[in-house]
Parts: structure tokens; C-alpha cells; sequence
């Protein structure tokens, strides 16, 4: 069991506390520097022993009795490229899914019991499993990591074109403590039949400052950060990652693409390869920086559904497990961090 | 450390996905049985032991450097009811705060920094601490947990007089999983400047709810609930506890006042001693069934400012810690539970 001390190198001068509003959502964080000084705060990132390699699942997913993947790249270096001895990445259908594929041309529809109302769960959900057991994506190499994209971009173009569906999400769980059941490195991709509430959130925000001000609001936002540099934790020449202004994490990170693309699934193979640069990059800022931490992220794009999406801008948000969310955050909806945004790049140096 | 194992007790004959639309938010929840086979589900939820009374902040709060309460209450068995040697439930500041009293008269306005908008984090942050170490809420008589109560309203009717403040919420985190930092028994309160997102999610629903159906949404769910008694889990004279159809946590509960009532503060001494009832009864079977788990509470109310709130109907959530939030709910903001609610009246039997 690891702990993590990132609290040497903050410097808290008086404890403030500070309400920052989500220039998308308009909800508010709450940024409280004072509750830093709380021993217990970071006693939570640690990360439990992996475990060992013979019990584990994703291992000889095959062997564990999964199906033949749905996808297989084999290693960047691998010499027979078309022997699945060599697989690197493999997807096969998530043998706990949250959502169940549907019978064939019957979109879930919504039933009403009494007073409520529910609709079938229906949808693909898959994981996407990468070969080495301790090698998470952070120190992979970026040819590695490339492929782990590559796989997110062609599942999601499978499932996209499913007339059932409404919003894809892929996702990353690293570590025990942000819900990884499985330790070894692994990503997920979900279909589902609604516009989940946090991308409605998003993408309404979006559209209401596209409506106000004629500019997409994360073009403003990516614009005036890189102009700012306070906040900038990487950038290369497509990409940029940065902790948001109003963080819902302590050392949350996102990454944009630098230039206006409201779709992940249009990115380009150099695209993919500047992707893999940035976030094998800053994932590995993360490990060195906090102990490897626990920590989540995932991908929010425009909606299959609804209205072009035009201003909307994709991007992937990076959620270190810092601290568990109790009754307060719970209770309000209201994100606490207690380190500020503007000491991250200094702390992930 | 200990585990649950509740899952000897589920008959899940095929696995079902459905999502559930939560009448007043209008958002969705994932009812996912199937999940509940994976064999790290209910892993999580265990706790920690108990921190040793000798080095307990709590213990004696004004000894740990605290200053004198704010307000405390005798045992009620207690005979010397003067004596600050018998209090039972004290409140102090806390120590840690998350938002910080304002200087006076100046109330919190809004900030403007390039593209971004802030507010001073004003407000109150309180600690309402019980006297015994290893009892916790559910473990309390109904005298004990009423004094609790009490404490809520008397600090509630105090720091709502403070016209800088928009909402004020009461919670509880109870184990080390539900984000407790010290796992002695003690509740908080916080008053914040600005309704929080969830409250304002909750309160624009009961609303619009209104202006459709002419009628209380919550009442309309209690009337519902009492008639179907599914999802029943305990009732009184003037309270319910329920398993809500849309759970957003497995064995989630919530307790409403059975007559319409938009204000936690205004329940009477006899609602405090019926709802001291309902509480400790629901939580000493959660404890009982799933061997004293983790779980974060909080009361939702009218907030202090705005639309008078008649049509709102105050209640209290109960979110046993039985799982992580990982990247699907984090991406989505759809939770998953991996136990149906009309299952939960049986399991705490």
C-alpha cells in the first residue's frame, strides 16, 4: 500500500476558499486550499498491490473464457503481424455489462409503471484490454499507446452505427480505489440509448455560448489558457493539457485538441499519434509526480443524436482519485478540491 | 476489515439492464442486476476499524484545541442538565473549513477573471458531535439521535438568519469508504452562498412538476409508494423510508415527511421524535444487513433564497458506500446499481 505526500511541496499561506463557476455547465467547484492541511486528505490515493499475474483475467483473456476479439492489433514491433500470438490490443464484449445488445431492429423504447417511467438498458459495452499486466497506459511508449487510441476510434465507428443509440463513452478506470475491478490495464467503451445528463450539461453549455458570444466556448477557453500559460501542464503541436480553471478534482487534467473538432471519431492517424504523445505524457507526470495514483478518465464528444454539434469540442478529462466524495459533494453537487489548478504544473514538473 | 456479503440473499435469475428516469430531476439511473455477479462488487464495502479512542479529535473536542461549542445538549438521562461534563451533542466550528465566515456585512458577489467567474467561498462549516465513540447513528435510542436532530434545526434555524447565505445543508459520513476523516460520530452543516447544482436540479423538478400536474411530485411519490409498498422499507406515524425507484447507489433510502412540508426546519418536537425513530430504525438495519457499512446522508430542503418553495418537499438521502464511481458514472452522470430497490425491503428485513 502506497502513500502519496504531494502536500511537501504545497505551500498554503492562509487557507481560502472559493467558489469557481464551469464556463460550460455554469455549475460551481469549490476550491478550498485550507482543507489541504487535513491529514487524512491524501491518505486515500494509494493504489492496493496488483494483482498477481496467474489470477488474472485479462492475462489469456481467451483462455479465461472470453470470445475471439472483436478487434486485435498486434504489438508496434512485432515482426508476424497477422499471428494473434502477437495481440497488444484486443477488445472483446465486456462479460459484466452494464447495457445488453438489443434484439435485432428494436430501438429501447420508453414504458411508463404508474407514476415512472424506464426504458431497456440496451446498448454495447466493451473492453479493450492491452497485453502487458503492469504496463498501464502512462509508460507505454507512444507507438503503444497510439494503438490503444486506434482501438477506441474503430469500436466507437462500429457501434456509432447503430440507429438504437444515442451516446458512446469510452473510459479508463487505473487503480483499485477510482473502481478498476481488474488491475490490469484496461479501458471500456459504452453505447447507450440516451444523451447521458453530464454530456447534455456540456453540450447545452456549449450551444448557449455558441449562441451568445458566435465562438465555440472550449476554442475560447484553450485560446485564453494558452495565452495565460498559469494552468498549461503539456502541449504539442495538436494537443494541449491543462488543469481547468474550475477542476472537479484536485490535479484534475484535460486534454483539447487545439484545433475546433467536435467529434473524436474524426481524428486523424497523426492526430492519433500527437493524442498518445500528450497523454502518455502527462499520465506519466501523474505517476512520477503523485505515486502513481489511482485515477479515471474518459471521453466526452458530441451525441450521436440531437442537433449537429457543430460547437461542441472533444476532449478527455483525466480524474486522479485524490479524495472520496462524502455527504457534501454528494449532497450539493458540489466538486471540493483542495489544491488549486494554478499548482499543478508547478507540482507535476 | 470487513465484508459484506449480502449477495447469499440475491436471486438474480438473468441479468437485466434499465435505465430509470428520476421523476423530479428528469435524469437517469442504470438498474444493472447483472453486475452484481462480479466478484469485486461488494468487496468495497467494508470498513476500516475504528480509529483508537486515545488519539480521537473528537473525544474531547475543547482538549484537541477546539474552542467552546456553539451550541450542546445534556445526555438526556443525564441529571446535572447544566453541566458541560454530561453534554452529549456538542457543535464546534470546523477545524478544516470549506467556506470561511465573511467579514461583516460584506456578502460574497461575483468575480470576473479574463473568461472566468468566481465568488468568495463565504459561509459556515459546523461539526455536531456525539459524546460516545463507538456509537453511531443507528446504534443511538430515539432520545439520543432526536437530540441529534434537534442540534440540525437549532444550528440550521441560526445560520439561516444570515442574509449573505443561499442554501444550507446538513450531512452525515459515516466509515473511512464514505469519505468520514474521523470515524467518530459527528454530522456537519455547511451554508453556502449559492444553491447548490443538485438542490437546484431538485427544486426546479418539484416545480416544473407542479406547474404540470398541480400537485407535490414528492407527495405524489410517497402516495404512489405507500399504495404499491414495494419499495417500502419502514414507516411511522409521520414518516417513510423508502428504496427510490430511480436509486442512485445500491440500498439507497430515503425518508420524507408524509404530510407536505417544503422545510427541514419547521418539524415540530413530535416530527423530531418520528423522525429519530425512522432514522435510527433504517439505519440499524442497514447496519444489521449489510454488517455496519459505509454510507453518506444529507437532508435536501428549500433553499433560503428565490421562489418561496411551497411546492418543494424536504427529505433526507441515505447512499450506503457500496461501490465505486468510476468512469461511466463520472463520464455519464448516470449512476449504476447493481441491486434492484424493489429487492432492498427484503434484504433489510
Amino acid at each position: 500500500m502506497k502513500r502519496i505526500t504531494p502536500l511537501r511541496n504545497v505551500k498554503i499561506l492562509r487557507p481560502t476558499s472559493e467558489l469557481r463557476q464551469d464556463i460550460v455547465s455554469g455549475e460551481w467547484v469549490l476550491v478550498a486550499t485550507g482543507r489541504a492541511r487535513r491529514p487524512e486528505d491524501f491518505a486515500r490515493v494509494k493504489k492496493t498491490p496488483a494483482q498477481p499475474k496467474k489470477s488474472c483475467p485479462f492475462e489469456d483473456p481467451q483462455k479465461s473464457g472470453n470470445p475471439s476479439p472483436l478487434l486485435w492489433y498486434p504489438h508496434p514491433k512485432a515482426l508476424a503481424r497477422d499471428d494473434f500470438a502477437n495481440w497488444f490490443v484486443q477488445v472483446i464484449p465486456n462479460k459484466y455489462p452494464a447495457v445488453i445488445p438489443h434484439a435485432q431492429n428494436v430501438c429501447s423504447s420508453q414504458h411508463h409503471r404508474g407514476i415512472y417511467s424506464s426504458m431497456d438498458g440496451v446498448g454495447y459495452h466493451e473492453v479493450i484490454i492491452t497485453r502487458k499486466h503492469e504496463e498501464s497506459l502512462g509508460l507505454m511508449s507512444v507507438a503503444e499507446a497510439e494503438l490503444v487510441i486506434r482501438a477506441y476510434k474503430e469500436r466507437y465507428m462500429s457501434v456509432k452505427s447503430d440507429p438504437c443509440l444515442a451516446y458512446v463513452l469510452v473510459f479508463h478506470n487505473h487503480g483499485h480505489e477510482a473502481g478498476a475491478s481488474v488491475p490490469h490495464p484496461h479501458s471500456q467503451i459504452i453505447a447507450l440509448p440516451i444523451v447521458p445528463p453530464d454530456v447534455v450539461r456540456s453540450f447545452e453549455g456549449s450551444e448557449r455560448f455558441f449562441k451568445r458570444e458566435e465562438a465555440c466556448v472550449h476554442c475560447r477557453v484553450v485560446a485564453e489558457e494558452l495565452k495565460l500559460g498559469e494552468r498549461i501542464v503539456y502541449e504539442n503541436e495538436r494537443f494541449v493539457a491543462l488543469a481547468p480553471y474550475a477542476s472537479h478534482s484536485s490535479f484534475e487534467l484535460r486534454i483539447y485538441p487545439k484545433r475546433h473538432s467536435p467529434r473524436f471519431e474524426t481524428l486523424s492517424d497523426k492526430d492519433m499519434r500527437h493524442l498518445a504523445d500528450a497523454l502518455t505524457r502527462i499520465l506519466k507526470k501523474l505517476h512520477k509526480a503523485l505515486n502513481d495514483p489511482a485515477y479515471n478518465f474518459f471521453i466526452h464528444t458530441a451525441p450521436l443524436i440531437g442537433e449537429a454539434g457543430q460547437n461542441y469540442h472533444w476532449h478527455l478529462e483525466i480524474l486522479p482519485k485524490t479524495s472520496t466524495p462524502a455527504g457534501l459533494e454528494l449532497g450539493t453537487g458540489v466538486d471540493v478540491v483542495v489544491i488549486s489548478p494554478e499548482d499543478v504544473p508547478r507540482m507535476l514538473k
